[in-house]
């Protein structure tokens, strides 16, 4: 086994426990699972979005065993689970309530029974879930909390963007974010709705709504969260945004002009919109070694912006600051290799890019690629 | 006057000439100048959104010598000028094919008549507009191209993302693609319906769809443009992408691998999605130097994808090719100052970040603040 240092770990990567997978089943509207069989074998499909003809599923959906081998066969040491969109968005507070308890303890087991790497460390750890529907009491999700913080393999939880019904900006939403500050537990915001329409008449598949509107609503929520002065009350706040951020980064300083002119806005913010990405952490799920070192650049700067809301003068190249704040992820079990292939092409992209990133140190590289997750999850 | 080399040329500034400025304040729906006055003087609004209370407007948004002490407040050499949104949207096709022609032919004069830079140079140059509406026949649109192509100081056209009515991504356009290529006229697409919600109920003034929505919807217009195939069938079209590209750069691995895995599309492309980001021309309109300098490695590493779907192996630093595909903008007489300054803080943070880009030379400085502009449009 290679040194702590240069460990690959998987901080994106899905689940659907078998007591969620058993729940689409039994559903009769989306999201489901439709079960099928096609020449007596197993034909199931998973329809998560609307007006989507599904997508195979099968075991490396559930089996902790499928897991194993994928993070075998690439090489992957640890990985941090977490339960796949849509979470408990359409079960009434009622249910969703038990459901996440149950879920929570579902996946510390599985985590629990996996193989360990060293005598310390497992080979799966995951993110627990809140029961984030409209109508839930703060006390629930404060309770679901608590539960999470408790379980020792669990580190932080997953989140959609809807929060209980208005977003995440919605000031209801302040004893959550105080609570998995003070816990500590990292939140990792991952889209599910994509956005509405313009997508045409033409027929491009899933590639509009997964390759563009995933990414915006990732944006839109985080930065609805930084209007909103989230990261100005709650400092602490440890938030991984899925596909690198969506397109928070390229859009950051065009955000900070648009709020300089908006004095709505501008008055009630403490520092200049850039500041914020500096207190992010971001996946490296982005797929190209150019986009990588983008996002690594506008956390590096970040820092130039908390009293400041200028460009600075002169031109500086610091991305490997930023790189710290970086986490290699694979996506899986989406994104499957259409031919049967040994490694999955994502998942090959993906570690190249990281290997490519101009102007990142091998140090850098080795914390991208598992250092930052071991440190951000306190594995180490 | 400094040498030709160095000329700051500002291709992203618009006007409403008096004529439309005059339909706009006929009307009584939305988009509309609301005409009014407080304490004696003139306190008109501009009311281009759905559900917008409008913004001051003034000369700056008609007056030729506002254009003219504005460039000079701001050492702007020339303008390429451009119909601001919602150009001609509104308007039955009966009416916005006559509209049209008037209106390009009162903006050939408003550039004729502008002061000389050099005995063969102007200050001001145009982008003309087709009536891109519903209902258009393409005979129309095709002359309206004819008419623009033989109007000397216009150099290219305005164009929004809704074509005749389904996108840009209509086959019905393709004539239009084909005119347009053989002109050499040079397209210069920007939003103007940001998109639907997920705007959340906080008020955030106009940020939201501003910063997020506006560059959302010029990357699903030419998402959809390449996925339809159109840089392939029009090679040599030569598009100008507002707000540099909105995110398709950030997004442009993720959408080649989004591609790569659903094969209704990957197999109607001739190249890997990264490689029509080459064809492309940005706009330098995104206020930081590492958005800019990004923009340019998505440009600089657009050849390797010709025939090759895969990341390179080792990592380069080319960013200076890319600048070359650059173009300084200022979105004037948007983004105005809140405060009375000498000059507006929009321009002067673009201007700073073209001078802080690591890794492009001062040729590479040169050219995007005015150098490919006068190429591009032929004016050297």
């Amino acid at each position: 086994m290679a040194s702590l240092g240069s460990r690959l770990v998987d901080i994106h990567t899905h689940v659907y426990l078998p007591r969620y997978a058993a729940l689409l089943r039994s559903r009769t509207t989306v999201p489901r699972i439709l079960t099928a069989t096609r020449d007596g074998k197993p034909d199931d499909k998973l329809i998560i979005l609307d007006h989507d003809t599904g997508r195979p599923v099968g075991p490396q959906y559930w089996d902790r065993d499928e897991k194993l081998k994928f993070m075998d066969r690439h090489g992957i040491d640890l990985s941090v689970v977490s339960s796949a969109n849509p979470w408990l968005d359409f079960l009434p507070a009622s249910e969703a309530e038990p459901m996440a308890a149950q879920l929570n303890e579902d996946l510390e087991q599985y985590c629990a029974d996996s193989p360990s790497l060293t005598p310390s460390l497992n080979r799966l750890y995951g993110f627990g879930m809140l029961p984030l529907v409209p109508g839930i009491s703060t006390t629930a999700l404060l309770e679901a909390i608590e539960q999470i913080s408790k379980l020792s393999y669990l580190k932080g939880i997953i989140m959609g963007t809807r929060g209980v019904g208005k977003g995440l900006d919605d000031e209801a939403l302040d004893p959550v974010w105080a609570a998995l500050e003070r816990t500590g537990l990292v939140v990792f915001l991952h889209p599910h709705y994509s956005i509405e329409g313009q997508w045409g008449q033409k027929d491009n598949g899933h590639v509009l709504p997964l390759a563009l509107g995933f990414p915006f609503e990732t944006t839109i929520a985080t930065t609805r969260l930084i209007l909103a002065g989230v990261f100005d009350r709650f400092p602490a706040l440890r938030l991984l945004l899925a596909h690198s951020g969506g397109v928070l980064p390229q859009l950051s300083s065009r955000l900070a002009s648009c709020i300089e002119h908006d004095p709505v806005v501008a008055s009630r913010l403490k520092h200049d919109a850039r500041y914020y990405l500096g207190k992010l952490y971001f996946d490296a799920v982005a797929y190209g070694p150019e986009e990588l070192g983008f996002v690594s650049d506008v956390v590096s700067r970040a820092k130039h912006y908390e009293n400041n809301t200028s460009v600075p003068a002169t031109a500086t190249f610091e991305r490997g600051l930023g790189s710290g704040r970086m986490l290699f992820g694979t996506d899986h079990p989406f994104f499957p290799p259409l031919k049967g292939t040994d490694k999955w092409p994502s998942v090959v992209e993906n570690l190249r890019a990281i290997d490519a990133v101009y102007g990142w140190s091998s140090s850098d590289k080795d914390g991208v690629r598992g250092g930052n997750a071991l440190s951000l999850f306190n594995l180490v």
